[in-house]
């Protein structure tokens, strides 16, 4: 469910509402269930676990209800909410790991709370890894729309440190999990990896810039050794336009926003995080808790229907494959 | 025309076919009238001043033919066709700062041929400046496709390198420039400038990088105190999406692909390229010499169409404007 305080529990009973638009598959949520009931007025109904939701799932939302949240106010994050959001992320990726579940879907958190109540990972995405007994480095964000996937090796790091972080050993490791990522949870056969430059113009052969020469064109040589379709670096800006889109399944970016800015300029309501290289399917929304329309039943669920979509698909293909 | 051996002459020849389509004004070609011919077999006829255009144009693309390129070979440039395109981008300054041309659009040219020649610019949008005798740092790069407009404060350095380049005074003086140019070349009376910042999630309160809060912050606060409509640093990857750009007319980008990425994404085939600063109009085709595809009927002339387009309408707003 994400905060209590945030838009996550509205963007799911929408996503409920629209489940038969959307051909979405039996899900429940894990939280406050008053938290979903103060914001959205379909039906609820209580289940005491995961065995029970597919045969309630037809008339009302199924919700695992574990914590209290305190008093909840839409809009306005405290300590309460964000123990209610771990304790509820907690239970998610056991109930997941266990199979009683066929993925995960987390709903949007605010870190500040939950720093405040001791959280010390630096997301969900590396609290869930950790709980899945995967190494943070080996945890791969994909941000995917319906034309585009991205993948940026380096996160929320300062512009200015993003060439010191860069190795061939990250970019390396980021486009293996990318690849394997693509055939389990996407049944790419062979997916085609495209490469950004870091510099304008990918460098223009060393003269903007030594990153494309010295990094990731050696990056990219020891994948293709390996057998992995990978291509570039390209001029970053003359990567994401439909027909280059096209020649790519994801597209493997240096930076945040060298991933994020093309992502979001597409598809911004639509765009999901997914976390590839865990035992686990995990996805996400990739919006925050937008505490500022948070109960005003202004909340989009485009991208919640989207990650649970993208969820059920990648479950699917990896119960298909064993 | 740009380099004899590349996309120019093509796409200004098919840009003559769509003219009463897109409703362009008597336009003409300047350089070696064989290029044309070579690579479009619509009708050329030779002038030889601007003012006998107007005549002429509604049944021949008019060419001012003012350069020998050697033999030319479509996708093969040379010195030859290098020393032409020169010679002609220095009278086609020369006309529009006469006021015999109302504006100047060029074609694209291939640098490593220029440096050959001891061309000493880093491009033709500096050279133009020169030759207005306006200083390099006022002549502002303007990137403008049907839905943006983007202005990177910083182009063509390695991407580690923005931090240390940027500057509140750099910040300002473009902004200021971009703001004098939106009011000026596009009739709109009170600009509203959005920015970027320049770290992921701008910084996030100084918690991934500081340069927000050190040099975009109080640039804007000074455009406030000048009263010009500046608001932000805004993440990035959040101000691309369509209902982000209805907020504003021009979003003032950091570095080079900062600004290119979302506007290729969004309008690859449409982007035009503005000189803003200057005391002519000046736009351009925002693609390369596309040499690749010279002479093979592929050249897409949409972006020249478009760069004619919007040269025509400054020019116009100008004249208007006294």
């Amino acid at each position: 469910m994400g905060d209590p305080a945030g838009i996550g529990p509205e963007t799911i009973g929408k996503a409920w509402s629209a489940r038969a638009a959307h051909a979405l598959p039996p899900f429940f949520a894990i939280g406050d269930m008053r938290a979903i009931g103060r914001v959205w007025d379909g039906p609820l109904v209580r289940v005491d676990s995961p065995g029970a939701v597919a045969g309630c799932f037809d008339d009302a939302l199924p919700v695992l209800s574990v914590a209290d949240a305190g008093e909840i106010t839409p809009g306005a994050p405290d300590v309460d909410g964000a123990r209610c959001a771990i304790e509820a992320l907690e239970l998610a990726v056991g109930i997941t790991r266990s199979g009683s579940a066929s993925a995960l879907v987390t709903g949007p958190v605010a870190k500040a709370q939950l720093y405040r109540i001791g959280f010390t990972h630096p997301g969900q995405t590396e609290f869930v890894a950790e709980r899945c007994g995967i190494a943070r480095e080996n945890a791969v964000m994909m941000l995917a729309g319906p034309t585009l996937r991205v993948v940026p090796v380096t996160t929320h790091i300062p512009l200015s440190a993003v060439s010191a972080a860069l190795s061939i050993e990250l970019i390396v490791a980021k486009a293996r999990v990318t690849a394997r990522g693509l055939v389990r949870d996407f049944a790419i056969e062979r997916p085609r990896l495209a490469f950004a430059g870091l510099n304008p113009h990918a460098g223009e052969d060393g003269e903007i810039g030594r990153e494309e020469i010295e990094t990731v064109a050696p990056a990219i040589a020891e994948l293709v050794a390996e057998g992995i379709d990978a291509v570039g670096p390209f001029a970053a800006d003359s990567m994401f336009h439909a027909r280059a889109r096209a020649g790519y399944d994801a597209a493997i970016c240096l930076y945040h926003d060298q991933a994020l800015i093309p992502l979001k300029a597409l598809h911004f309501d639509e765009g999901v995080n997914m976390t590839l290289g865990l035992p686990i399917v995990r996805t996400s929304p990739d919006h925050g808790t937008a505490f500022g329309i948070a109960g005003q039943n202004l909340a989009d669920p485009s991208a919640m229907i989207h990650a649970i979509r993208l969820a059920a698909d990648a479950a699917a293909r990896r119960a298909l494959a064993g």
